[in-house]
Formats: structure tokens, sequence, C-alpha cells
């Protein structure tokens, strides 16, 4: 099976266990309306992708992984999109959880997702609790606070910002526990694995902030210009687009430098490379 | 140490991991203020005396639970009390959260102590995975959909209810846990337990309704009348006050009939009688 469809197939099985009988109807839907069709699912891949390469000895445990972490990140899009942050229209090209069904039910939405990733993670753990709980653990730690997205978050009520935190936790969170969770889900250690994380989060956000200052809302799938709107810091600000484009490069470099040394390095490195390429804007670049 | 001390110190050891350094300032004090000072602390102490009567051979595990499942009920008191749901001013005779803080800062605090349950569980499963787990897959059962109060919540956005599954959602869902986990926290099996939970839900249920008919906002410290104001289905409204007073007694009856046998079952049986007295309106009862 490909890597994608391995994947969604993943995510479909954890979906189900949440809209079962006897869910109320509107909040079943709202979860799927939610979490499919996906964006690029680049977590799931990054996770799927390092338990492959430590040899994915408990598959099972490697797909509740990678779909507790989409349903997470899927969770924070519905909470962000919500009309007391971004307030934002669109999302992957349709109308926003809280247009589509309502606020209480985008609200309900991002809480049933994120304890949906926790129970996917326990029924996985028939099979070994010891490793399902360390996901467990890793898990909440990069979503909650202070290390995980939801701190991310709250750093953007502060008028003093400790950029270091912001970032790490705002973009790396997910990164760092999507490598660190596949080496775990396939028998590793999860240390080792921080700072591939930690980097391609790096890359992931200098990527996005050159995506939103160049490309339009209809491109983007949700509206453009955001961070310069509400005043967020940005690569593109501090170093230009070019420089930028220079940094990211040199970031997915350090990543790939940074790969823990097991049986599939080498396409482990090859998937950074292409999760690079995808990142990279090819729009046409004002001014190049 | 008295349980409730004992309870208090487990909460506050979960809240001081999600308040460590580095996280955003207001939200650190956002998740303390979302959980103290505490109600009546009902459901960890309900954990905690079933735990106790089976013989709490792991207190860490206990405390952990205690705290994880309280922290899980202060959160959906943070985002019940939203604008887009009861938009309510106060809770506990104080400015709500999102008053007090900020509308995304009561999102992500809701979010993080979510978060921060499950955190607690996983590192108090150091002594004992299997265990810590099988807490992991009660709470989300008992926090998502479609059994726990994420679907309860959920039911009031649907025009068709399913009345049965409603409550024990709404209300009976966190009153399971709490046997349920105390159970398990002390090495017993869960099923044997969910009675007892679900008809202490029952009770609390027709209290709450009891107290929201009779009592005015100051002495509930929440708007009163909220149940008539939003048309939601209660006890008052369908027996009378006679017969939901009734009704409460008969609950528990059945109640302290369902516990498991135990070694401290004597003691338990003890705790759900006074657990009993406390829920009773003493107010006076208008045409009595």
């Amino acid at each position: 099976m490909p890597l994608s469809s391995r994947i969604e197939s993943a995510i479909n099985a954890a979906i189900q266990i949440g809209e079962a009988r006897p869910a109320p109807p509107k909040l079943a839907s709202a979860l799927r309306y939610g979490v499919t069709p996906g964006g690029a699912r680049i977590r799931p891949t990054i996770l799927t992708s390092v338990a492959l390469a430590c040899g994915d000895d408990r598959p099972g445990m490697t797909d509740a992984a990678a779909a507790a972490l989409e349903l997470v990140h899927c969770a924070s899009l519905v909470h962000d999109d919500l009309p007391c942050f971004d307030n934002a229209d669109t999302r992957r090209g349709k109308k926003t959880v809280h247009l589509a069904y309502s606020e209480p039910l985008a609200v309900l939405t991002g809480d049933s997702l994120i304890v949906l990733a926790f129970d996917v993670l326990a029924r996985a753990g028939v099979e070994d609790p010891a490793r399902a709980l360390e996901l467990v653990k890793i898990l909440s730690t990069r979503t909650g606070s202070p290390y995980g997205i939801c701190a991310g978050q709250g750093w953007e009520s502060e008028t003093d910002v400790n950029l270091s935190a912001y970032h790490q936790a705002k973009t790396g969170a997910l990164f760092i526990a999507a490598t660190q969770m596949g080496a775990v889900a396939a028998g590793q250690e999860a240390e080792p694995w921080f700072e591939l994380g930690a980097r391609i989060g790096e890359a992931f956000q200098v990527a996005d902030d050159l995506r939103d200052a160049l490309y339009d809302a209809e491109t983007l799938g949700k509206p453009a210009g955001q961070d310069e709107l509400n005043a967020r810091p940005n690569a593109v600000t501090e170093l230009g687009v070019q420089g930028a484009v220079t940094r990211l490069k040199d970031i997915l470099g350090g990543a790939i430098a940074s790969i823990p040394s097991c049986p599939g390095e080498a396409s482990l490195a090859k998937m950074v490379q292409m999760t690079a390429q995808k990142l990279t804007p090819v729009a046409p670049v004002p001014g190049e």
C-alpha cells in the first residue's frame, strides 16, 4: 500500500471511533469534515517514514500514532480558525467548521479530536502498553503547555514574547512529535529524534511565512497575508524573500545531517529532501 | 492526610506541569484560575474513595487519575461557559475564564487542561504502563465522542435528541470515569464499576436540576434558571419538585446496592450516602 493510502486508512479508522453510534449526528459529521479531505498530511507522513526507517516492527502502533498526530493537528486548525482567533472563513478550499456547522460545534469538534487522538493510542496499546504510553506522553507534551501547540498559540496573547519558545511550541512541536513518535512506535528511543523534528519544524515555519507573504487566498485555500494583518513575527519580514529561501535550504540541510543512524537512513534523507521541494514556494516571486 | 488535602495536592502537582517555564504567563495563570479554588471536587473524591475501597495499592496512580479527571471536568466548565455556549459571567463565585482573561485564552485553557490530564496519566505510568494506559482509555472514552462529555454537549445542537445517550454522556460520563478509574488505579477491573458511576451520575443530574430550579445565582455561584432559559430537559419540569427529590433518593439507594464486593464496601456505601446528603437541596422548597 502506498504511504498516503496507509495514512488515510489509519485516519479513517480513527474518525469512525468518534462518529460511531450513539454519537450526536452533527458532531459526528463535523469530526469527519474537520479531518477530510486532508492537506498534505505532512506530519503523519514524517512519522510513518521515521517508523519505516526504524524497522516498523509494530505497524498497528505506527498507524495509531500517525492518525493521533493528524487528529491533533486538525483539531488545532479548527480551533485556530474560530472567530476569537483567526476568524477564518475558508480552510483547504472549503468553509471552516464554525461556518459550515456552528461555533459551539467547532469548539466541540476540536475538543473531541484531541480526545480521540489519545483514545486511538490507548486502543493500539494492547500490543505493547509501555510503548503506547510513551506515545501518549510525547503527544501530550507537544500538544499542551508549556511545550506544545497550545502554549504556542498562548504566546500570541502576550506582549513580551519568548520568540524561541514561541516558534518551537507553535510550529515545531508537532514535527518533534512526528519524528519522536515514529521512532517510539518502532521501538526506538525518542530523544535522538528531537533535532530532526525541530529542524523540519523550523523549515516549515519559514516556508509558511513565504507562502503567507507570496500567495493569494485561492492558492492557499485560506486567507492570505494573515501574519502581516495580525502583526505576527515572520521570516520574510526579517530576511526578505531571497533570504528566507536561502534560510529554508540551510535548515533542511541541517535536518538531513541530524538523522540518527538507523536501517532506513538513506530513504529517510530522501523523504526530507522531497519535503523540502514540496515546501519551497514555486509561485512567481515578486521582484525576482 | 485527609482526602480533600490529598486531592488538592494531586491537582496542584498537575497544574504545575502545565504552568512550568517556558509557558506563556497568561495561559499558565489561566490554567490555575480555571482549576482553583475548586468546587466540591466530587468526581476525584468518588474516584479516590473507590480506589481506597479497592486497596489503593498504587497511591501515585490514584492521585494521577483523580487529578486527570478533575482537570477534564474543569476544562469542560471553561468551554461550557464560553459566549457561544452558556455565555456565563460567573463560575464558583468569580468571573469566568473568558471574562477574567479573554476568549482565546479560555479556548486554550480548556484545550490545555484536557491535554494535561493525559500528560499526568502518562507520567504516572512509569509505575505500571498497562494500568495507566487503561486509565487513558477510560478517560478518553468518557470525555470525547460518542460516549463522553463532548458528545453530551454535542446533543444540545440537535433537534432530535437521544435522551438516554444525552444524559449518560452529558452528566453520567465523568461519574462512570470516576468509579472505573478508581477501581483500575487500584488494579481492579473497570466493568463491574460502571453501574455505580452511572447511578451517581443520574442522581447528580436530578440534584443539579433541583438546584437550577430552586436556587438563585448567588447561592449557585453561576447563573440560575439556565435549563428553563435554554429549554433543556429537566427532572423538575418532568416530575415536580417533590417527585424529583423522591427520585434522587431512589437512585442513590440503587447506587449503594450496586457497589461491587470489595474490602472497603461499607465505607464506600457511607461515602455515597454522604454524597447524597450533599446533593439534596436544603433551601426552602416552594410549596412545602
